[in-house]
């Protein structure tokens, strides 16, 4: 089943009990990452629709009043056994809410407790418009679409038939200077990211799943307006920061903290959307397609990085190795 | 006026727009925070109230679809004048909302832009059951009650009534510990926090408004239930911690964490709720006091780290020198 006709056959489901009135994302470390742009679409573009965004076990332990009959409940795992995303599907379930499960695994337990299964794109040459982010963006689109209805769908539509062009493209582009940034930063024992809107997220995810969890680099994400407002004290000529500028509404954000990171930094990566190609979709959608050129511009970055540091990344410590 | 009354004008100059409907926050770095517990109040306990919590630059930029007539925004800052939140004010009451400022400035360019100004208690001695935090939660509070009923709403004002004596029996308890703290930790370049439900706030003004921002030394703020998916890779014997140990609903995701450090790691500072004695208010509406304590007992911790650092509080590289 196509995203349009799971969430017409949620809404046909609902009707009895009132319709479809929330969409509420939880997943855990980059799946919740991937799914802040649909949280963002809602919360800037819905009037009745309701979201919320919520770490699976935080969820489970201390969900919103309001998840029931009339909830949808999107969630993620990769490889569909994350423990408290499997418990929070079960949970939503059991609380009368429908789940839409998004996994690269649909033979693995979190499909147990999901009304559909979507297999998002995943790995090298994957097509970007398929990816978890853009799938899960779909569910808040044609939830908006199909409910009170959205007056850029053909434009979001339009969006999501370039971003796999553009995404290739700004990858390859970058070849080089993934190369030089990894000689640059391979021995920093901390490194920044920042970014804003509904990108913020690529941000995150680069900091806690890249340099956290696979190189087992100190970093924090910090976002680009909360950055005047204490973080950017730490800023120095040698402190190293991963800049995003978005496209769209939150850009000036964004090119604030450039300003200050030329001041007064020295050490800055800079990726700025414009330059690689996101102003080909238009104004009014473009804001949810930086994270994805962002998420996948990094890899260029990432491969180049772990090579020059030795340090593959797939090297855990405790991952698949220990109980927790 | 007090809180009641002002949440009792609003609603009642609402009426012919059809009635307060949603309750956003908007502000920066710890202001931001401190609104963190009345958002996670209101996604927690409410049914027909929404809400929001945007950096006021970002809710500038990229406001949520439903600001306007039936918005009430609530925005903060200490001195009154941090241009984002002005600007988020006026730009609020330009789409119809209607503004209260929480400040300790009480003549200060924000109070032109907002209908209620209340100041907030602030500095030594200071009475908890006053501050930035209390006073928003209670604008969470005192919009629920008067719109669809808050059925703890006794209890929930029996733990206001408290919390200022546990607070300072607490932070007089730790001050052993904090002089230990601040001889382990003066040295180190990085120290993280961690921190869930609707005191993840406290761990993040720990984090960016005291190691960032006036002690300069790295951090960020870790989820307690994002750490296990990602950011607990770089855990070690070297590595510090401070983790807190909320009083509620997510307890379970703290002791988790620290179960991990236990295991894992060697260099964390626990703070514990229950034994700084926050059982003594009502297990209904505990979470949302767990902040107020946290975010009190690490400044005793703050002022004996600076003083071990000889790196006084008050520092600054940018804030107040320079043009952002």
């Amino acid at each position: 089943m196509e995203m349009t006709e799971i969430i017409a056959d949620i809404i046909t489901r609902k009707e009895s009990a009132g319709g479809l009135k929330q969409v509420y994302y939880a997943a855990c470390g980059g799946s919740l990452g991937a799914f802040y742009p649909a949280k963002c679409f809602l919360e800037a573009e819905a009037g009745m629709l309701r979201t919320g965004w919520y770490n699976s076990n935080e969820f489970v332990h201390y969900p919103p009043k309001l998840l029931g009959r009339n909830s949808l409940v999107v969630v993620a795992s990769q490889k569909g056994n994350t423990p408290e995303t499997v418990k929070a599907a079960e949970m939503a379930r059991a609380a009368g809410a429908s789940v839409i499960a998004l996994t690269w695994e649909t033979d693995s337990p979190i499909t147990k407790h999901a009304d559909y299964v979507v297999k998002y794109t995943y790995g090298d040459g994957k097509d970007i418009a398929g990816e978890k982010t853009i799938m899960a963006l779909l569910t808040a689109v044609e939830a908006l679409a199909q409910t009170e209805g959205y007056e850029n769908y053909n434009k979001f539509r339009g969006g999501v038939s370039k971003i796999d062009g553009i995404v290739k493209q700004a990858a390859a582009s970058v070849a080089g200077r993934a190369e030089a940034f990894a000689g640059e930063y391979k021995d920093d024992t901390v490194i920044y990211t920042m970014g804003s809107g509904a990108s913020w997220s690529s941000a995150y995810m680069q900091s806690i799943c890249i340099f956290m969890e696979m190189q087992w680099i100190n970093s924090a994400c910090i976002h680009s307006g909360e950055y005047f407002h204490g973080p950017f004290e730490i800023t120095d000529e040698k402190t190293p920061f991963v800049l995003q500028i978005s496209e769209g509404k939150t850009r000036a954000l964004d090119e604030r903290a450039l300003k200050f990171l030329r001041t007064y930094g020295k050490r800055f990566e800079v990726l700025d959307a414009r330059e690689l190609g996101l102003g080909a979709i238009d104004p009014s959608v473009v804001d949810y397609f930086n994270h994805s050129l962002f998420n996948n511009v990094y890899s260029v970055f990432n491969k180049a990085l772990a090579e020059a540091r030795n340090h593959p990344l797939s090297t855990r410590r405790y991952m698949w190795k220990v109980e927790y």
